[in-house]
């Protein structure tokens, strides 16, 4: 596949594909989202978060070359923090207080959902058993964050002003996964170099994708529509 | 914990939490499901069934008694057969047939909600990197398995007669299951030795549960309420 042609399959499955089509955040842009659901949302996806360096460490622990291996390590830096600046887990943490959750019920997971967990579990399997290649391009999911992220801060702050302390983690990642992805799509392109490497590029993006939906449909299922959360999950107090 | 009083544990984690009290089950019971909504469930509970003997022989390899290991070896016959009477999986896959999809769909996992994939995922980890004992008690929910079973071949004869060509895997799993649990249940009593390994053997029951449970969450939320499969996967006729 000639290369223009292969970078666009990345940005199609991302049009068709990534949450920012997920009725979730569709209501959460809308400002229809309760406070409950909100704190779900804040609860569960700090599970994601926590699991983002582990998932970033299996990638680098798959590679001998130091070249990239120092690219990547940015991302841990990214999220664990340098030890004076916090880094994204502990802005996250901040979102979740923001809601009114204790910080320790999100650090322990307490009343997370099980699907949450299988989820991001597949994640960090995924990237820890396939292709180096296939690791890779499963984080090209950042090639559509940045879009997704200034929308979700304009509209968090219109529709939910009381949030507003915690929205740090958000304007980090404006610039992170814009770099982020660069490198990482160069890479892609320069490293996929037959078709089956290429279309196995493209499904692991689709996989990633697979991953992010699910998070928002078990948030969506326990605490929207229906609403009914599986035995020992969080129950909101406005639910 | 005195050992009446771990064994009672079990029996209140499957009260409370095993699969048996579920909507969807409740809804297939009634005979309110319909035909699509069967196919989804054959086709996606056919992805866990595919991987039972892959997590069974993941509980093998994890054991250097002989004595274990030949009990356990039942559950790969009982699954995968033995060459001449079919297994478990090739049941499954008449059922699947009865409910007139294609067997090769199931065998490709074709159009299998994500959220199926990640929970059997995480049971086929959750044995291969927890203790044996962890490992051994999460198939205890087949403590529970018989009860439903002969509830579910009952109402599927009466409420979807069309299915009847399908049905030999349960009566099958009517006298399979309790032999296994029993030689399951009566080696986790003997193996958790400390109060920890009891609390953590009831934690994998827990885990077990979870796992079944959110099968059902994805494929009703999927399917009946509010009936929005995500990207990809399949579409009932009649959805």
């Amino acid at each position: 596949m000639p290369e223009p042609e292969f970078i666009a399959g990345f940005h199609a499955i991302g049009k068709e594909r990534y949450h920012h089509l997920h009725r979730f955040h569709l209501l959460m842009h809308e400002g229809k989202l309760t406070h409950g659901q909100l704190q779900a949302w804040a609860l569960n996806r700090y599970y994601y978060q926590s699991r983002i360096p582990m998932k970033d460490a299996a990638i680098l622990a798959r590679s001998d070359d130091p070249s990239f291996r120092m690219a990547w390590r940015k991302r841990l830096i990214d999220h664990d923090g340098d030890g004076t600046k916090p880094g994204g887990i502990e802005k996250w943490l901040k979102l979740v207080e923001a809601t009114g959750l204790p910080r320790m019920q999100a650090v322990r997971g307490e009343g997370i959902l099980p699907a949450t967990r299988f989820a991001v579990e597949a994640y960090v399997h995924f990237v820890s058993t396939r292709t180096h290649l296939e690791a890779v391009a499963s984080s090209l999911t950042e090639l559509f964050s940045r879009d997704l992220i200034s929308l979700r801060v304009d509209r968090l702050l219109q529709h939910y002003p009381w949030l507003s302390g915690g929205l740090e983690y958000f304007s980090g990642r404006l610039t992170q996964a814009p770099e982020d992805s660069e490198f990482a799509l160069n890479w892609v392109v320069k490293h996929a170099r037959t078709r089956e490497e290429q279309d196995s590029a493209h499904d692991a993006l689709r996989a990633k994708c697979d991953i992010l939906w699910a998070q928002l449909d078990a948030l969506y299922y326990a605490y929207v529509n229906p609403g009914w959360p599986p035995p020992g999950a969080f129950q909101p107090s406005d639910l």
